[in-house]
């Protein structure tokens, strides 16, 4: 019998009915034939809850006692999950994160899985139950409760499936699965069938927020196919799987950012340390630089541009203009008015009709492109935020996304 | 530097001000000398409401899965705590019942203790920290959480304080102590400023609310002395403890029990088996019998008398009047309208005045007495439910337990 892990998210489980819609969906895999171990989320708002109750105690909650507070979280939905199970006399057993072997390092708050002891799970599994992991969460060697920070659930999924050889890992949320760009920009936008997992990593780099990097990045990693799908209806979901570079070679999908501001700094002398003198302070600063252009040098003087979010513009700047004035360059100019979209498919970057047409498609809308940047399977053009749902819109049309 | 534990109920730590307050509380006993060990009930009504939760699943919540559920009530509360100490510059951890070493038997949601490895806690005390203990929960040998069912957190406080070698266990909650007699019935009733863990354990059976007596008996067992104050003033509590056997001799309290009722089988043959016959049915129906008084035989045929809750009388009739038709028996009685008054005082038994001085005193205030039990620290005497307060009144002024 194969095992599959499925994984639900905090909306699914967010009160007893929809525990007991998940229960009833549980059932269903375990009925097809598979043994079926199940994360959960904490219900709906509960860690947002649990960390309203901490600031009320203190600004600064102590971050080892804060993950078993948050721990509680997914305790609770695990066990309610398990005895609307066995309420509909399927035998189920919940388990926290440590009886469920998750060894962790120690940074708490964001800790890392560094290897999992099935062997309570395995044992439960034999014993006919289905099997309920309380996501998020792990052990240290010193015996702490340790949380995963962001992603954290559905890593423990992922990591749950790689180490139990699952055939799959379902991963259900109030999301349909992955589409070719935003239903809300493009209305004609098309579920995919299935998705290779670069394409999701650059997905989700780019504005999806369907599912964490990290989890789909472990996925990779052992080789787990990660279908996302919905736990409200029973429609097709999306297959995040590997092998399907060799094979496809085309536009998957369209993603757009409008969270994006550039900083050109104008006349900077084309010399060796230049580049180091200006992001090491950024960084220390915790400005998060996402795109760098360094125009040709002419005459030994270069245009250094680079984009952060709109938020960190003014801090950016404090930072950078001084710098700027140090090395003698001309001006810094910053717009905040700017988005990216990019079209991202496996394999585009061998077959340069795909930028061709983008540049020809934006050029026809009347779109001015202020960058592009590409990587294998990406190519991202920053132009005014004012016309980034027009050209992603003309882009999957031209595209045939829709298909 | 002697070990103190100290326990705070679930008002005590019911909100965000509350848990600074009993911060305060600690961080000055630490201040004081000592080492701190402070066990924590579930933040106000967090265990009801948890409780609810699974009735909205499920009528017959699966026991493992409920402890689980409940036992994140007190770890919420520990981390809070364990934060607050903190944020006032003071070392503190908070510990599972797993982490804490509380060994317990499998018994789901009434599991009792077996033993406790303080190895943690040891460590952590020697590290600065004070240790937060969640109560009420324990874990199995196979790796289960538990719960310890009523009385819990108490019994978790009293058993670690036993297991660290702790001078004294003090059990904070909004009681400020032990008095002579429930104030709400006797106004001059006074706060006791000690008692034995026999007379307390009297005092738990007959009406008083204050403290468990499985915490009480386990203290008594490990001779481990408890304060019960009030969290909310610094007045002074009462203390538990043992040694005043020999040393005193008076009555110390005055209790009630409202929910008497008596149940009298009149004309009983007077032969062997007669009184099998009639309680085993009873306790197999999960009637509780209390009192059972049987008057001296007269030709061989005697009356049997003895008291339920209000609540069974109709169920203990239904079994016991087949049963005294078959027996051969007269009729059955019940009184309803009944209430049981005690005085309660270390060594009574061995001064027969205690004893007159109490019929005397109700008999010159009109008070009838249907039935007497004595233990050896006990006189009690079943009367009319109507005059309960006023005997318990005449009773503690003759006593002068006021002073």
């Amino acid at each position: 019998m194969s095992i599959i892990v499925q994984k639900y998210g905090g909306t699914s489980v967010g009160n007893a009915d929809r525990i007991r819609n998940v229960a009833r969906r549980v059932i269903a895999a375990k009925q097809a034939g598979n043994d079926v171990v199940v994360v959960v989320s904490a219900m709906g708002d509960t860690t947002d809850d649990l960390i309203k109750l901490a600031y009320q105690i203190t600004d600064k909650p102590n971050a080892r006692e804060a993950d078993v507070l948050l721990s509680t979280g997914e305790m609770v939905s695990s066990t309610l999950l398990a005895m609307a199970l066995e309420n509909m006399d399927c035998k189920a057993i919940s388990l926290s994160g440590t009886q469920a072997g998750i060894q962790t390092d120690s940074n708490h708050g964001r800790a890392r899985i560094l290897s999992i002891n099935p062997g309570r799970i395995v044992h439960e599994i034999k014993e006919g139950n289905i099997v309920i992991v309380a996501g998020f969460q792990g052990i240290t060697k010193s015996d702490d409760i340790t949380t995963l920070g962001r992603g954290g659930s559905d890593t423990t999924a992922v990591a749950l499936a790689a180490s139990l050889g699952a055939s799959v890992c379902e991963r259900y949320t109030d999301v349909e699965g992955i589409f070719t760009a935003d239903p809300r920009v493009v209305p004609e936008a098309a579920k995919l069938k299935e998705i290779s997992y670069d394409e999701m990593l650059e997905l989700a780099t780019y504005g999806s927020k369907v599912m964490h990097p990290r989890a789909v990045e472990m996925g990779q990693i052992y080789s787990v196919p990660i279908l996302v799908a919905s736990s409200f209806n029973d429609r097709p979901g999306t297959l995040i799987h590997g092998g399907l570079m060799e094979i496809r070679n085309k536009v998957t999908a369209i993603t757009q950012d409008m969270d994006v501001a550039k900083i050109t700094i104008v006349g900077v002398p084309d010399m060796p340390g230049i580049a180091a003198s200006i992001f090491a302070p950024l960084s220390k600063a915790g400005v998060s630089v996402d795109t760098i252009v360094q125009n040709a040098s002419i005459k030994n003087i270069t245009d250094l541009t680079f984009t952060v979010t709109k938020g960190d513009v003014e801090k950016a700047l404090q930072i950078v203009k001084p710098i700027a004035e140090n090395v003698g360059a001309c001006e810094c100019v910053a717009d905040t008015k700017l988005a990216k979209v990019s079209i991202i498919g496996s394999g585009m970057q061998n077959t340069p009709g795909y930028a061709s047409t983008m540049f020809s498609t934006l050029f026809a809308a009347g779109i001015n492109i202020q960058l592009i940047t590409t990587s294998e399977i990406r190519i991202t053009v920053i132009i005014a935020d004012d016309r980034a749902n027009e050209a992603s819109r003309a882009l999957h049309k031209v595209f045939e996304l829709e298909k």
